[in-house]
């Protein structure tokens, strides 16, 4: 099977849910033992995860981060104020347990599965590093388009078989993660593309780029998409275009998880663009998309308002590797503990208000 | 010790912070490898506890959930649409793990301490309930002061031997709970009292009350002023007059918990009321509180100005119990594993951003 013929056949699995579920799933929730929809998102958080698992007490005990690692042209263009290096680097503590995410998912019950899918250096060691290196980055999206069609279609394979590893040892909700010197850059550019918003008003300082910075910035977003013309009405074309490698594999965790009918939390600004992507591809993913936290990152709102969907979590936080994810999951695994633990009015004995 | 000098050599003994720590635990969280500040929230809230427990590594592996209930005279006035029975129903399913705040402490790794410190009606049972009623109740406040100031100091000395008692076997961080019906109402008077916000402001439908009952619910807030004409600089004769017996407990667990140096989080709108009150009566809490959720009822936004804090979580939450602090406490807990579990840019060999 193609990567294309391969990718189709994830989308067309994407399950329907039971109507059914969705005013059974609140009534469960307003017999308990509180004021009706009084823990507020809790309850839409824990309803719908009831009608995706089709249960009145729905649990998530088996959690990962799948975090995807690539490199990106583009920061030729002085797009960070990192150099790539520490992509590379990063991915090293990443796999020693040394970063945000690791602290997060372990606090979370969730495992990080840390996959290269195209960061341009050799790793400084492979333990603990899923290696599916597409490509060693991507391509400078100022010249030219960022990968060939051929490398988007692998790295959205990685995802998707990524997830379904994980999937046949049990897994019950899913969250993504990027680290990627630059891909602030690419995440603006597609975000630009997919909405029609303009470039200015989706760049931000991604891990901290003075004003002028940022205005450079959206000059190399606006250049790589004059250079490219991608055509908005084609995700794929976008992705390939103007997005980078680990956009494309958290896309692939997105359907693949989708398609395996497992909830899937996208972290900030960069999942977000890639969940996007995924949604345009692919509409039928929407009831298992979650988005887990608003970034600080400007572009993220743009991209939130995209998906029509209001996050969990706004901590201003713009990190990635996805750590606003994993916070959320915490939270759905409590609003599911309240669904799947508390007692109704009629077993605890308590009066309601009528 | 009368109780008013118990509560005097409480407020005296709120420990002074160490200012150095202030600009030490930053540079901790500077040296960290994520770009400087990008986890937002979770830094404020690591740092801060840094510079409580004064360490670069703070944790806060033992929390507890104090929960104080008690019930209101003033639902004579018809201010809440469920009837005042089901304190005692809800004591019991609190007390039996049924509840919202069983699930979400459990979920946070929370003990859940329940204490009756002035429910109207005899105990369904008295398994996992702390007996320390004060009194069965509040009187009307339309009609008077809601408690003498006798019962006031009392209750408050509840709420600080609690923490005082959980400190014995070790305590890192405690929240705020309560439990009992009307009590939005005199929350909501309290705030009115100390904040000068006209009572049409600072009340809601609580668990409830359609906007018919917000509106008498005003006018009985306005009467109760009225009769008691509590004086607005004196925080203990506005508890005592317009207050409640779990909120004046709640008052003592802030108090409490900053006298011998614990974190303390406080719930949404009671727990928020009260924990006004306790800043009136003793500014020097500030650095020990931390406020968890800005909660679905109005008056809370007008609570949180007057404290001067921003909450951790917006979830549209209004239940009460300590539902949202145990989930900031979660938030908080990850804050510290982050700050304490992550490595160096020095240790885990990534370049910075100069």
């Amino acid at each position: 099977m193609t990567d294309e013929t391969f990718l189709q056949s994830i989308i067309n699995r994407i399950p329907t849910l039971d109507a059914a579920w969705n005013e059974r799933a609140w009534a469960r929730l307003d017999s308990l033992t509180k004021p009706p929809r009084s823990l507020g998102l809790l309850e839409d958080l824990a309803q719908r995860v009831a009608v995706l698992q089709r249960t009145e007490t729905p649990a998530i005990p088996r959690k990962a981060i799948v975090l995807m690692a690539g490199d990106h042209g583009v920061t030729a263009q002085g797009v960070s104020p990192y150099p790539s290096e520490v992509t590379v680097q990063m991915v090293a503590n990443i796999a020693a347990g040394g970063a945000a995410i690791n602290q997060l998912a372990r606090h979370a019950g969730a495992q990080v599965v840390l996959v290269d899918v195209g960061v341009k250096c050799d790793l400084l060691s492979t333990d603990n590093v899923v290696q599916a290196r597409v490509a060693n980055g991507t391509a400078d999206m100022t010249e030219g388009p960022a990968m060939t069609c051929e490398q988007t279609l692998a790295a959205l394979r990685v995802g998707i078989e990524q997830v379904a590893a994980l999937a046949e040892s049990g897994l019950d909700i899913v969250g993504t993660g990027d680290m990627g010197i630059g891909n602030t850059t690419p995440s603006a550019a597609i975000t630009s593309v997919l909405t029609g918003v303009d470039p200015s008003d989706v760049v931000g300082p991604g891990t901290g780029l003075d004003p002028a910075g940022v205005i450079h910035k959206a000059e190399v977003v606006r250049r790589a998409i004059a250079v490219n013309t991608p055509d908005p009405l084609d995700a794929l074309d976008v992705l390939t275009r103007v997005g980078g490698l680990e956009i494309a594999g958290i896309a692939g965790v997105v359907l693949g998880a989708a398609a395996l009918g497992i909830p899937v939390v996208s972290d900030g600004y960069i999942s977000g663009a890639a969940a996007l992507v995924a949604l345009r591809m692919a509409p039928a993913i929407k009831p298992w998309l979650f988005v887990s936290h608003r970034s600080a990152e400007p572009g993220h709102t743009v991209v939130l308002e995209a998906l029509g969907m209001e996050p969990v979590l706004d901590l201003d936080m713009r990190l990635g590797e996805g750590t606003g994810a994993a916070l959320a999951i915490e939270i759905i695994d409590a609003a599911c503990t309240c669904m799947s633990g508390m007692a109704t009015f009629a077993e605890a004995g308590v009066s309601g208000n009528d």
